[in-house]
């Protein structure tokens, strides 16, 4: 069996392979470098004109990065696969509240979703930080009803929620919103790795480099 | 805001709005919740004809499962991923070496990926195990060549790679051996919470119920 087994040379042939796809959508380096990290972690370049990212975005991103924001999750995969040892070179942590015992009392208590309670418990936290959501539509709605209501403002929210019920709706509020920058896909589309994809895309662009570390 | 905020509600919601794209691929019971929870995964309809279970797949999954077996993963999400406490009631567990130093330095020595180097150090551990690729064509290719040419026989391989660099060939490669009972998806999508559906699918089957733990 022939096959290409360096990291380095599937990651660089993967960009290649995609790059065509996004010719014509007008994107700056930095967004080429998120959106093909994005497209390669779904294997679908069907999402090439599916993904909508905050002119602002990156660039936020990148500023809380570099000022030591922490990253909260709304699912442990998500957590998982942000680099956190590149994101600990800056002084942030990634943060997942599902499996903890006060927010499944809170989600039984309110008949919602752990993610969704998950959310409500980090509350002020969210201020200036990074919300990665890669599973859960009700979380999404949740942190926008913070925004809205609680006046609390992440620096950015990558808001990829996948599935048929809940997914599309949330990230359409999440991009009619003017408040708060964003990454999204639209539609049903989405998930775990393409929200990790997005994060670690951004972080390993400030770092001047593509390494995985 | 107005959404469905019920855990249950929604799962069942979904299936409700999949089971259409199922209905002409004459799937047995069993199939229709390991499919439908695949596509859900992906909020992606268009899975419905590229998923591929072998017909011995889901049976010998169950058994093994049964029998205590471990679930060995190329990458942490997939890890992360698995419902680790109902594989428990069962008395298996979930293993991943991505991060491992002895890995890490067989990868740098060989030129290969981590996961390739992983499955490589797995090796007879595999025998009468479930592997589950959620993410690098290289560990799936390394797993066909230890069944070849170790003789080393996985009760079944949940095998979904994702990208544009050998995915599509790896999964071709386990379609086509006639040996080892699968679970895969043509093409170049997959990933990390395809391959978990799958997993996760068959465990709250074997339960006889839907709930996630």
């Amino acid at each position: 069996m022939d096959f290409i087994k360096k990291p380095m040379e599937i990651e660089n042939r993967s960009m290649e392979i995609i790059a065509p796809y996004l010719k014509d959508l007008n994107l700056t380096n930095e967004e080429v470098k998120v959106y093909s990290r994005m497209i390669h972690a779904a294997g679908d370049v069907e999402y090439a004109p599916i993904i909508k990212i905050h002119p602002q975005a990156i660039a936020a991103a990148k500023a809380a990065i570099k000022g030591g924001c922490n990253i909260y999750t709304d699912v442990e995969m998500v957590r998982t696969g942000i680099n956190k040892r590149t994101l600990a070179k800056f002084g942030g942590e990634v943060f997942c509240k599902i499996a903890d015992d006060e927010v499944k009392k809170l989600a039984e208590n309110e008949g919602i979703t752990r993610s969704m309670a998950a959310m409500r418990t980090f509350g002020n936290s969210l201020n200036g930080a990074i919300v990665a959501i890669g599973n859960a539509p009700t979380a999404l709605f949740e942190v926008l009803r913070l925004v809205n209501e609680k006046n609390i403002k992440p620096a950015v929210i990558v808001g990829i929620p996948v599935g048929f019920v809940g997914a599309a709706d949330s990230k359409k509020a999440l991009a009619e919103q003017a408040e708060i920058p964003y990454i999204t896909v639209e539609g049903t589309k989405g998930g775990s790795p393409i929200a990790v994809a997005a994060i670690n895309a951004i972080m390993y662009d400030l770092l001047g480099n593509d390494i995985r570390d």
